[in-house]
C-alpha cells in the first residue's frame, strides 16, 4: 500500500506528525519513506510494507497529511504505476524532460572508436536539430579476447566535444560502479559541457550489486536495457532495484530478445511490449532498433528493415530511441554490420517524424472509444 | 534455377518445344514446369531442379522461348523472390485483389456460434464498408474436451449472410481436407454468394499431408498462419508445399510465437517480420493482432494493444489484417478474452487508416535515400 | 470425477442397471463410458463430465456396481493417473507387454531405403535377442522437395522380413489416416507375420483429425511423440485424443525439444520428463536419443553422446526407446548423421543392460525412504 | 595456436630464450603466457593470437623448448579441449582433487538462515563422509524487496563449523568483488578452519568485471554456474573470461535453463551437456538438481524427481553435484521447496553410489568399441 501526502508536507508539521505517528503503529507493517523531488513540489510517499490485508485504507485516507492512498498491485513498488494515472510520471535531466509522452532520439556509436568519427557523428547530429546521442566508452563483450572500448582514455574528447556541438544528454553504458566515479570526474574536470545517462546493458541486467550501486546515486538517470533471456516482469523487477535504493529516473529501453524465432534478426524484436511498460509503470520507454534487428537487410519497399523496427516502436508510443550511426559502418570495431550511414540520418529522423505524428492522430482517436474494460 | 518463358507462349510452338528439348537434354536436371494463369497473360516458368551448377545460365538464357533466367537462393522455389523484383506478386480472388502493395482487413467471429451473432457480424462491415471477413466454423482445440466449432453445419447460413451483406472472400480454418469439398459443395448449393480462403491454423503448419491436399486444388486460395513453435524459414517452407503442389495463391500470416518472453501478452508478437516475409518471398502478409496479444488490456493512452500491435503491423507495410471481433465477447465459446466488440469497429478501421497513410508517406521517403548495400 | 464398477460388470446385471440410473439422472452429468478388454478381466469406466462440484462421492462409491471413485484432476481425463496408482497401466500386443515397469528397444531405420539394409538391420536385432523394431515408411519432411520416404510400396518387404527374423512389433511412423488402412491391408495380404505401432511424429503432434482417426480404431497401438515447440500439458493432451476416441494403448515419446539452448545438440534433450510423465499419466515412456542427441559426439570417456543420453533415459525409469540404426550411415537418405552402426549395436544393448540394473537397484532404494510429502 | 613447453622449463634457459625468441618475430601474431603450477611440476603454456593461418606449426613443433603444439578450435583457448586429451584437466584446492575422473558432493544450505541449521547441516555430511558442503550467504534475488542473505555476518560461524566438522570445501556465492577480500579475512580471522569455491550465479554469468577480478586471484577456484539464457558456448566464453584472466581452477555447473519447456520442473534440466562440456573444455562438471527441478514432487517408483535427474547427470559423468538440503525445509527463507531433508542424505547418497558404480562400469563398455569417427 502507498500513501501519498499532500504536495510540500513538511516533516515537523503537526500533520505530517499525527500521520507517521499513526502510520508507525499498525501491526506487522513496515513503513519505508520515498521523496519526490519536483521542480515546483516535494512529493513524500510512504510504502506499507508487509501484511497489509487488515490494513483500514479508508481510514488511512482520512489521516490529515495523506493526499491519496494507491493499492499496490504488482512487485514494481516504487516504479509501478498501480492503475493510478496521477502520480508523476518520468524526469529533468539538464534541462531535458524525460517523460512518457515525448520522443528523444539517442543515436550515436555503439562503441567509440576514434576522435575522428565521434566528431563526425557529433556534428551530423548538430546539422539535424539533436541534443541526445549514444557513445560507447565501456563494452562488455561476450568473447574475453575481443576489443572491450576505450575506456576511461576517451572520456575526455567526448565530453569536450558534446559541449562543442550541443549535446545535452548521452546515454553511456557502465559495466562496473568504478566508472561512474570515472565519468562524473572527467565531466567535472572538463566543466560539465555535457550530461551523462548512465546505460546498464542486457548482460547487466541481474547484476543487482551494480544496480544498488547506481540506484544510491542521483547525478546521473539510467537506460536500463531488459534482460534478453528472463520474462518482462523480471527486468522490470530489475529497474526496481534503482528505485529501492534512491533513484527512480529511469528510462527502460527494449532491445529484442534472443530466441532463434527471431531469424533472420539478430533478436526478437519486442517492441509490442511499448504499450506494455507505459501500462504496469512509470517509466519512459526507449527503443533500440539496432541490437533488435542487427542486420542492413533492406524490405522490397526499399526500406531498411532497421527503419522499419524503429516505426512501429514509434506508432505505439514509444518515448525514445537508440540506434546505432557510424560514419564508415565497414571499419567499426563494434557491430558495425548493423550501424546506419550518417547520411542516412536525415531520411531516419524524417521516417520518425511522420510516424510520430500518426502516433499523435491515432491518439485523438481515443475520444471515440467506449470504455468496455473499466474496472467496476 | 528458374527459367521465365516469355508470356503466352504456346506449348505447340518452335520456340517453346526448341527450349523444353535443350534444357530436358541437360545432365543430372530435373525440370518442373509451373504455370502462371494471369488475367491479361499466362506465364510459363520451369524450374531446373538437381545440380545447376554446371548449367550454363547465359546459354540458357539465349534459348527462343526464354523471357529470363533467375538464380534460385533459398529453399522456397515457387514462392521464393530471389532477389527478383519482376515477377508477379499476388493474385485475384472473387473480384479481390490480394498482393504485397494493398491491404484487407478480415475482421470476423473466431469461432461462429449461431446464426444471430454472424448476422450482426457482417452487418457492422458493410456497414463500415468492408468485403471481407472471417468466419470459423471448424476449431482445432489443445484439449479434446473443449467445443470444436459447428462444422459443416453452419455453412449454409454463413454463406448466405455473406451474400446478404456484400461480403466477397471469407477466410475459413479447416483442419481436414474433406472440409474442402464440404465447403465446396455448400458454396454450389448455395448459389455462390461469396469466396473462401482455406485458413491453415498454426498447429497444422506442418502436417504436410493436408497441405500437399489444399495444395492440389486450385478453387480456394489459402491463408497460412505461421507455426508458432518453428522458425521463420520452415514456416516458409511449409508455404512452398502448396506451392509445389499447384497452388501459390497463398497470403502469409503471421500470429505470434509460443515463449514465456511474450508475457503478458498470449504470444510473442512476431510483426517485425513483416518486412522479412516481403522480402523472402512473394506472398501478402497477414498479421493477427487478437491471437498474438490474446488480451484486453489497454495502454496509457487509452488504446487497446490490439490497436497497437495492429497499428505495428500497418506501419511496416502489412498487407492483411486477421481481427477477431464479436457481438458480446464474453460469451463468445472460443478466445472471448481478445475479441473487440462490434462498436469499436470503426475506431479500429479509422487507427488503421491513419497508420497506413503514414505507411504510403514513409514509402516515398525511399526517394532520398542512398543504397549503401547494392550487391556488386 | 471417475466411477470405476467391479470387474466383469454385466451390463444387464441388477448391479449395472441401478447404477447406471442412478449417474444418468444426476444434474448437469454428463456419462461417458470407456471399456478397458485386460487378458483377465473386463473394467467398465464411467466418465461423469459437467460440474461434479456437487455430486456426492461418497453417495455413489456406495452403488452397487461401483469398486471405487476417483477425482479427476488434471486435463488428461482418461490417460491420467489423477494420483491412483491401482488402475491398469500399459497394453499388451502381439504377444508383448508394454507398461510403466519394463522396457523394449525398437531399434531400427529412420527411413527404409532398401530392401538390402532393411534385412540387414532385422538380422542384427534378432542376433541381438530384440523382438521389437522402428522402420520409416512415411517420412514427412520440412522441406517439400526432400526424400519423403517409400511409402506403402516397401510395406511388403517389410512385414516379410520382420516374420522372418521374429520381429513382434515395428513402430513404424504414419501421416495419414489412409496409411492405417494401407498398412492393415498389407498385413492382411502378407498373413501377419508381425505387428505395428503406429507412431505420430512431432510435427503432427496437434493434427487433432489425425490423432482422432488413429484413436477410433482398436486394431494398432500407438507411439506418440511429444511435441517440439508445444508445453508438456499440451501434448499429454494431445494423447488424450486418442484416448477420447476409444484407444488408450498410447506410449509417449520424448524426443528432444527445438531450442537453440540444446546445441550443440541437435534438440534440447528432455529425458528428465520421463518420472514427470510416469507421474502425470499411466502411459509407458520412451526415449529417442537420436533426434534428441542427433549427432555422433563422442565424450573424452570414450562413450557417444547418443549412449549417455539413452542412459539418462533408462536410470530414470524409462521404459522403451527408440533409436536409428543403418548398416552404412553415411548413406542414409534421412538422418544419416544420427545413425548408430550396426556393429555398435550390442555394446549399445549391454550399456543399457548395466542402467537397467542400476535403475532397479535404485527403486529398492526407496524402502529407506521417509514420505515427508505424503498428502493430509 | 597453443605451445606447449617441456615441463619445468626455465625461463633463463638458452631453449627458452631462443624459442621465445623465434615465436615473438612471427608476423602480425601476438604472444599471450599462461603457467600452470603443478605438483609434480610447472608448465608454460604461450598463445598465439593473431592471424596463424601461415605459422609452420611444423617448424614451430622443432624449437628447443617446445613439447608440442595444439590447433586452437573454438573460443575457448585456455580452457578448451581443442580435441588434445594429453593437458591437464581440472586441479587441487585444500588437500581435494577435482577432475574430470571423480565425483564430489556439495550438499548444504541455499542460504544460510542461522547458526543451529548450520550446524545441523555439517554434522549431517561429516556424520555421511562429506568434505564438501555449499553455504549460502550472499544471495542475489529477483525482487529487491526479498531476503538478501545474512552477508559475512555468517561467515565467522560458517567458516569455524566447517571446521569442527572436517568440511573441507565450501561453494559459497559471491555477487560482488568485495565478498572475496570479505571472505578472504574471515578465513584468516578464523584460521583457515576450511576452504572457499567461489560460485558465480548464473545471473552473474555475463557480469565480465566480477569475472574478471575473481579470475585475478589465485587464492579460491571458481564454480560458475551456465548462464539460463544464453548457449552454452556464451557460457564456456564466460569461463574462458576468469582463465583469461590467470585463474583456470573452474568448476562448471549445469543447474537448468529458463523456458517453459521445462514444466513443471522450475527450469529445462540440461544435464545431457554433461558429455559435451567434458568434450568441449577440460573442467570438472557440477550437476545442480535442486534448482533444475525445483520441486519435490515423486514419480511412481518412490523416488523423488530430484534423484532422478542427480542419477541422469552422475550415469552421464557428472563429477559433482550441488544440491539443497534443509534441517526443515518449510522454514528456509530462499528456496525451501526444493530442498531434500537432512534425513534423505543417506538414500541420496547411496543412490548416487549406485549410478556412479553403473557408469564405472558402462566406461569400461568402450574396449568393445569400434571408433567409426575418428578424424583422418
Amino acid at each position: 500500500m502507498l500513501v501519498i501526502l499532500r504536495p510540500n508536507t513538511n516533516e515537523k508539521s503537526d500533520e505530517y506528525i499525527q500521520t507517521w505517528d499513526f502510520l508507525s503503529h499498525l501491526q506487522n507493517i513496515q513503513l519505508k519513506k520515498h521523496i519526490v523531488l519536483g521542480k515546483q513540489q516535494t512529493l513524500t510517499e510512504i510504502y506499507l510494507i508487509g501484511d497489509t490485508s487488515r490494513v483500514d485504507r479508508q481510514q488511512i485516507a482520512t489521516l490529515p497529511a495523506v493526499e491519496r492512498v494507491i493499492k499496490i498491485s504488482e512487485g514494481y513498488r516504487i516504479l509501478g504505476r498501480h492503475h493510478d494515472n496521477k502520480r508523476a510520471v518520468g524526469f529533468e535531466y539538464n534541462g531535458v524532460q524525460f517523460n512518457q509522452d515525448n520522443l528523444h532520439i539517442f543515436a550515436g556509436l555503439c562503441a567509440v572508436d576514434n576522435r575522428k568519427h565521434a566528431e563526425q557523428m557529433m556534428k551530423a547530429l548538430q546539422e539535424n536539430g539533436q541534443c541526445c546521442t549514444r557513445m560507447g566508452a565501456y563494452k562488455p563483450r561476450t568473447n574475453p579476447y575481443s576489443f572491450q572500448g576505450h575506456g576511461k582514455g576517451c572520456l575526455p574528447y567526448i565530453f569536450e566535444l558534446a559541449g562543442k556541438y550541443g549535446i545535452k544528454v548521452i546515454a553511456m553504458e557502465i559495466t562496473h560502479e568504478r566508472q561512474i566515479g570515472e565519468i562524473s570526474e572527467c565531466l567535472e574536470q572538463t566543466g560539465r559541457p555535457t550530461g551523462v545517462i548512465l546505460q546498464v546493458g542486457t548482460r547487466n541486467i541481474q547484476n543487482f550489486e551494480l544496480l544498488k550501486e547506481i540506484g544510491r546515486q542521483q547525478e546521473f538517470p539510467v537506460l536500463l536495457k531488459r534482460g534478453f533471456g528472463i520474462t518482462l516482469s523480471e527486468s522490470l523487477n530489475a529497474a526496481e532495484y534503482l528505485a529501492s535504493e534512491g533513484n527512480a529516473n529511469v528510462i527502460f529501453c527494449l532491445r529484442g530478445m534472443k530466441t532463434s524465432f527471431g531469424n533472420p534478426h539478430r533478436n526478437f524484436v519486442d517492441f509490442s511490449h511499448v504499450p506494455v511498460v507505459k501500462r504496469l509503470t512509470r517509466m519512459p520507454v526507449c527503443v533500440d532498433p539496432s541490437h533488435s534487428v542487427g542486420v542492413r537487410d533492406k524490405a522490397p519497399d526499399g526500406l531498411l528493415e532497421i527503419f522499419h523496427a524503429t516505426a512501429q516502436g514509434i506508432i505505439a508510443g514509444a518515448n525514445a530511441v537508440l540506434v546505432d550511426f557510424h560514419p564508415e559502418p565497414h571499419t567499426a570495431l563494434v557491430d558495425g554490420p548493423q550501424a546506419l550511414y550518417l547520411d542516412e540520418l536525415p531520411a531516419f529522423l524524417e521516417d520518425i517524424r511522420i510516424t510520430r505524428e500518426a502516433y499523435e492522430k491515432r491518439r485523438r482517436l481515443t475520444e471515440q472509444l467506449i470504455d468496455h474494460d473499466a474496472e467496476a
